[in-house]
């Protein structure tokens, strides 16, 4: 019964039978092994872009904060909604990395509207020398409230930042998720839609702690490899990196993992809908699902074993006042333990 | 007619003579010189501050950022309002000489509310590592919107961010301004209010390029002058920064000069307030004024000679839609300036 | 006859079996997870230090810059000798951690002495305000050229560091390699010696891609903690990195890993030493060996299927002139590779 | 009887004129006044470079570190000798501004060599992903030491650092005493000789704190312009600034005050070189000269009201140990005092 986070889930039994197969002999470190460089060329083949860059980091936010350095000056503005994890959970590595830029906040939820976008832009522009520059759109697929870009409203925002001349980041850590509940190819819903560079994320559907960063222009390649380095995100031995992104792309797997887990979410979602005090909040189409429920009724569910995070509001207050929990269903999660849980959430 | 900055005002004669009588023979450089030694004396008295230590720089911005980057940590986050010169005019200086902390945004208007800082703080608490660290919060006195903060009001923000740990930085651009109105001592609006460093501006009142920053905890003195030195912000010929403030502390002539900018303000004021079409959005208290007002008349005082600043709309759009236009009044400026001005804007 | 790199090697065995074994099932992820926490008493214990504060990532680079950036400020030096890895081949990170701190080269050899070190801190000093202020100092155990420090001579520069209020930082990518043969314990070789934060690298010695980061005063904790999160090196799945350092501690697997690739180094350098036209330089008392030699014997080694690295001197040039080799042994060469080796090497 | 530093003396009369002169009414702030174009003109015109863009600063170690900042990216190196002003005396500035890239130093004396710089770039190129990028040289002229380098020498390091791919920063803080010694042009000593960014300092020529930044490929114009803006080194009164370089170049007042300078110290010269116990060490052709004395001549002399430099050497140890005192000339020296210092030296 754990829906505190995907992060939290088991890595798939293949990923650790790539890695016990990678393990034969000695490979040159850095990347410069062959496994490294298959898999770009696979990843490249996947998102139909020949002259794509491909690095594979550890960290989602290392991804993320070394992509968007490839974007940016010290001194522009990166824009995103107020609910980006790059300006709410990866503790100022986005400052860090692009050595301060500014991240300037788009108003609206977690969907980026283009008008809204635009306004943001031009009032930057009027604020003249002292306003940060408008320089790139961070954009998260699916988003971290659990909700979907559909693709026109992908390709809208792509084109409103291209209008102006930004470039587009796109923090794909739930890549997958959306890529399965939309039905699109991973080209449509990156560099299709006007998408710069992207990151196939791993992490959080079944692997370690691999992730993809994918510049669609060859031209930021070096830069991002020596930002890489000195942010000391070049692993030495590379080849296990490598092995858990090759497990990913065998067979689709990050395909069925974020089937599983979406179906995971679809299965909870039917179930809490119907239960008495949970109000869902957002479309809940990946593999995550909010819902604002009283107090009282998350005192009582948190006194079970259930595992889930607290997202709004506090702990302490009117037991019939709303908070606002969070459900992440990872692939392993096996239908028993959700409906044990969803008979659990209903008697509580 | 002349309202566009109080950057764009003459520097008063006082300090072309001070720096004059400085220019005597040969002193030590880099601050070592007497007349430094004995401006900061002056300043410490000024503040009734004995311990504090006191540092000079050419420009706002140099004060504000390194003020800052004595009081926060990279991962940390700087609370200020939307308003925020730091946050809006400063080209991602904080965010360089903090090296990447964050300027986490208080909702509400330019003068930050207790509540709505301890609700900012809760929340990025609750985002745990993740999450900027709550470190320090910045205010403007007088506001960037013309505003002040009554003694009460201050205190009572300051007390809150005391209450979480949080240090408090005071952007004085204008505090002369503000002191002048609030009849209030430097002390009072400073460390007795909560303050811990303060920004005490000389050049935007009268001086060539001069302001002083006040580290009310000297602890803090080290690490500001070596900040200040690798900001390339130290002056070799610094008695002549220390000459300009010498002036401006002779015979209170910041408070001279501040009072006559104030009357300049005050007298634009009453006579804009009775102009059809013109609606004041600020207290104008101190020595900028905001209106708005409607876009043809904007473009009809626009073609006269008068120079203010556009505030806020665009310079097309229909004739009839409302602009905010700044007015700041500078310590030079004649009554029959103002009064040209007035019958010009009582024509249009 | 693979000698290139010790990040060549493959991981050993029992470190994937723990990665099996730590995959049973949910966990906290960020290092809230019981393995992080029994890891980190186990290396309290190891090093004799129950109050250090322990972290793991993932590079030894992240491992060194971190520590780095704990214990200076931006306008600081960090001593090092002219073959630091900090300095030659980190890429800058130390730098970007510190933000903008300076590498300030002691002159010598790869082994630090105290009256250089105090020469250099004099000298600094000696620049006032423009010099980069004496803070911190790196050592290498074993070092970048193979070599070791006795523990007195360890002792008597961190002494010298300490006399002028430096903090000691230890690079211990090869950690391991030089406790078994100084046959001390891991305490003898950092704070009873003197060292104020010690890596304790597993990368290099059979592990995937984990070292500890050992705090000795545990008031630097929380600095870490949060920079560590900036750089995005906080894993989420930490129970990975921890499962690696599990093993690594099991049964000392780490000082038997360490053992094998000595004995290696030295069955090597055995042989190497009778061949003609190899010339030791340093003293090999660890796993990794340097020769010069004549520059047609390089090529013609390199003709056959051993992968070493040519450490100085141009690929091109009279085959008589004298380049640099270096040979790094790790844990899974076995005997036959090695005494096949010096047959080719006996023969080319 | 002062020569601590060029930075000591007083400013020439014609610039606080200027001062006054450009304090008539209101102009526009941040450069946007005519003087500053005027200015701009005025330099481009002097070193025959209608092209170039030119910001003026208030620092010399702005001016150094914002150029250096537009040459280089983190990752990179920017080479200079053990001499550079950027490495000893700018509290890590250059690491600052240009997000911690790495000086490295090119072995030898102050005057870099052509084949010293292409060792070092090849040394780095060699360490591979791990070292510092060879970006940019870094030139002073005339040096740290008091020399010059002839136009055949600069021009020989210039075409050494184009031959790899590196651009050239030529600190010219003391520009015009180089240009007088050298009897050459702006334009000989800067582009024709393959400077891609130059200094043109002010000073320590009589100006009270001014210096010119000239970018002779205008590409890099708009990100000086923002990098100025974000270290808080655009001055909101800017025509003070232009106003400075503005006397500075009228009827070429920085040569003339250069030629002053240069004579005085060429007076100095002939006196020291004739007293007992002094030793030059430099070619002192410029306004600074070096001297090696017994410790206990410099005793006596610093008993006097004589005040200079202890350059090399500690204050206290045997009075037969040779230590360097360093002695600058500004113009404002007057021939009696030389002579009266001279006569001081002569006898003590």
């Amino acid at each position: 019964m754990f829906f505190a986070s995907d992060n939290s889930g088991p890595v798939h039994p293949t990923v650790l039978e790539a890695l016990a197969t990678a393990n034969g002999g000695h490979a040159m470190g850095y990347g410069n092994d062959d496994l490294t460089a298959q898999v770009a060329d696979q990843i490249r083949d996947l998102f139909e872009a020949p002259e794509a860059a491909v690095f594979l980091v550890t960290t989602g936010t290392a991804a993320n904060a070394l992509a968007l350095s490839t974007l940016v000056q010290p001194y522009d503005a990166v824009f995103c909604t107020p609910f980006g994890h790059i300006h709410l959970d990866e503790g100022n590595a986005p400052e860090f990395f692009t050595s301060g830029a500014k991240l300037s906040l788009v108003p609206g939820d977690d969907r980026m509207k283009p008008d809204a976008l635009a306004d943001r832009i031009a009032f930057l522009h009027g604020l003249g020398l002292g306003g940060a520059v408008p320089a790139a759109v961070s954009l998260t697929q699916m988003t971290e409230m659990g909700n979907l870009y559909a693709l026109d409203d992908l390709r809208a925002v792509c084109a409103m930042a291209s209008d102006h001349g930004l470039t587009v980041h796109l923090d794909g850590a739930r890549f997958a998720n959306a890529c399965v509940t939309l039905g699109c190819t991973p080209a449509e819903m990156t560099w299709k839609a006007g998408v710069d560079v992207a990151v196939f994320g791993g992490t959080k559907n079944g692997l370690m702690g691999a992730e993809a960063v994918i510049l669609f222009d060859p031209a930021r390649a070096r830069d991002f490899e020596l930002r890489r380095k000195r942010g000391a995100h070049l692993l030495s031995k590379h080849r296990y990196l490598a092995a858990q992104m090759a497990a990913y792309l065998q067979d689709d797997l990050w395909l069925s993992l974020a089937r599983r887990a979406n179906a995971n979410c679809a299965r909870l979602v039917q179930g809490l809908d119907a239960i008495e005090g949970f109000e869902r909040v957002n479309d809940a189409l990946g593999n995550v699902a909010f819902y604002n429920v009283p107090r009282g009724l998350h005192h009582r569910l948190k006194a079970t074993e259930a595992v889930y995070a607290l997202w709004e509001g506090a702990e302490t207050g009117p037991e019939d006042e709303t908070v606002m929990l969070r459900f992440v269903c990872d692939w392993s999660l096996k239908a028993a333990q959700i409906d044990g849980f969803l008979d659990l959430a209903g008697r509580v």
